[in-house]
Parts: C-alpha cells; structure tokens; sequence
C-alpha cells in the first residue's frame, strides 16, 4: 500500500507497518532518527518519560497520523500506568485533563509549533517560565514538537500501512519502552535479513 | 533574541546564528540531526548534492524560514556553479525552472509533504516515476522534506536569530560543501568551549 516498494516481513507476508517499514527500506537513515529519538523521549530529562511521550502523541494526533498517535499514546500509556483514558484526553483536549499545570504551558507550546515555527509567541514562552519550565525544558518540548513533524510526514507522505487492532501497538509500545526505538527497529531490520 | 539562553560566542558577542546557537546549547541532539543531514544531502544518491539541497531550501522557503532557505540556498549555489539566480527561482517558482522534469516532479512532492503528509497523492507519486524517479528517489525527497520541516520549527520555534548579509551565508556554505554539517557545528560548539 506504501508509495514505494518496501521490504516484505516474511511472517507477515507483507511491509511492517508506519514508520518500522520505512526504517527496514533505509537503515542509513533510520539510526540516527532512533538515535535522536531515544534522547529527547527517553535520555535524562526532568520531563518523565510519559510527559515527553504525551508531547509526541499530541503532535502527532494534530498532524492526523494514526501510526504515530497510536503507538506514542501506547507508549505514553505503558509509562503512565496503563492510563489510557489520560493519554486520550491529553491528545485530543489536554486543557481539560489533568496533568500539571506546566506541561500545560509546555501543551500548547506544542500546538503552536506543530502548526509553524512563526506561531510561538513570547507569552506562550512566558507561561511556561511561569510553571517553573527550564530552557531545557522549552528547547527540548520545541524539537520534540519537530521531530514529530518530520515522523508524522515521513510515515503518511510515503502512504505507509497502519494496524487497527490496539493490542498491537500496546505488545510494541511493551518493547519499546523496555529495549527503546533504537533496539527494537534493529530487531525489525534483522527479521527482513533473516 | 532567541526564547532561551544560548552559549555566547566569544569573537560574536552573542550566541551563533539559527540552527548552530540551538546546537551548541545541546550537542546531544545536534550529533544525530547533524549525521541525518549528512546522509541525506551529501550521502551516496542518484540525485546529486545540489538537487538535493534544492529541494531543503525550497521546503524551507515554503515554511518561511529565513536562515535555513538563506544558507540552503547558498550550498545549493556553492555546488551549481555559484547560480544563485536560478536557486531563487526554484525556491519561490521551480515550474518555470531551468531544471529537469524529474526534479520538477519531486519538488511537487516536496510541497505537498510540507503542507502535510496527507497532501501527497498517487498521482504526485506516478508524475515522478513517469519521469524516472525511482523508489529511493522518492523515499529520500519526502524524507528531506520531513526533516526541513523538523529544522525550518526547531529554528523559529525557538526564536534564533539570523544574518542579513548574504555574504555570511556564502561563507558558511563554502566550509559546509568541503566539510560537511556535522564537522561545521563541532567546529562551531569547539569555539564556545574554547
């Protein structure tokens, strides 16, 4: 279904889905997008790894790409003790859900950026100082916002696959969140050569 | 100017220019974006350097962001001969570009992925392949693409600066085509340690 052709899995009998089939196709590329990856959501942070998962699952539900959305809220999830609903509430109506009033600020920070880089203000910078946000804080919730961007477009504009059934995501999100991106692509990658 | 506070340069006064100033406040994540943009502009490939580099400041010009077009823009020319007419004219308006249809077709692609991954059709897909595009052609367009709508936020979102001269950039762009992006900002984040 992908726009180009991908390597087949041959347990599945076809691509793997989103960004995982991309990352078979050009190893290359994918290291160094799994590496930066793995520090922004799971490096030291004084964000939690699920804050920083949510900022992801929030871009991406706001660029519409399922694949993303799916297996960062899963993720956001495993880290949040399997609050699913929270997760939901925070991609789709943060201002309603309840979380801290920083990542909050940190939240909309998000939305401005996931629509342009002009459309931050230095009032949306403000309220995040606020609540006590760091420049580490705002410059990593900034290039999260990006990287997920960048995701969401490599994995829809090339028309990529994604599963329905969330029992998948939740199995990967397991192993994401125990080896990390970097590990379980070269996993995937290993699976094609086999 | 910028959002948060950045490593001030010692020859400047201030901190570096756009991507560079976000990049030595944190060389974590610079060392992947850094080796991403290597492979992908510089790295082995059908399309030479130059169409590539087209392609980053045309995506950057799209999402009016004046440092990255402006030095994208400048390696672009560095590496077509010093052109920087004909570079202007494939960033504000390829379709009436001296260059080639294949080009033509994957600079199509890359303003529908900037608007969004969605925005790409089947059609935008089949004009590049009638036009010899192949797989990794048009797998490492959307991925450029991505990734300069990664950077073009990183650098507005946090509110960077940038140069007005031009001959800054040509400067710059001179060191980038000899040494490449990740020895530039190691060169660059070196200064501020000094």
């Amino acid at each position: 279904m992908a726009y180009i052709e991908l390597p087949v899995v041959p347990e599945l009998g076809r691509e793997f889905p989103g960004i995982v089939g991309l990352m078979t196709f050009r190893p290359e590329t994918a290291a160094p997008i799994n590496e930066l990856v793995n520090i922004l959501l799971r490096g030291e942070s004084t964000l939690t790894p699920g804050e920083r998962e949510m900022i992801a699952a929030h871009v991406s539900w706001r660029n519409d790409c399922f694949f993303c959305q799916t297996i960062h809220g899963a993720v956001a999830a495993a880290q949040l003790g399997h609050d699913e609903k929270l997760v939901h509430t925070v991609k789709t109506d943060w201002a309603s859900a309840d979380i801290s009033p920083k990542l909050k600020t940190l939240l909309n920070i998000a939305g401005r950026v996931q629509q342009g880089g002009k459309q931050i203000t230095e009032e949306d910078v403000t309220a995040a100082r606020e609540q006590g946000a760091t420049d580490r804080e705002i410059h990593d919730t900034v290039l999260i916002v990006a990287v997920f961007c960048m995701c969401n477009r490599y994995v829809d504009g090339l028309g990529t696959w994604a599963p329905q059934d969330p029992g998948i995501y939740r199995a990967r999100a397991a192993e994401i969140v125990e080896h990390g991106y970097s590990a379980v692509t070269e996993a995937a990658t290993a699976q094609i050569a086999r």
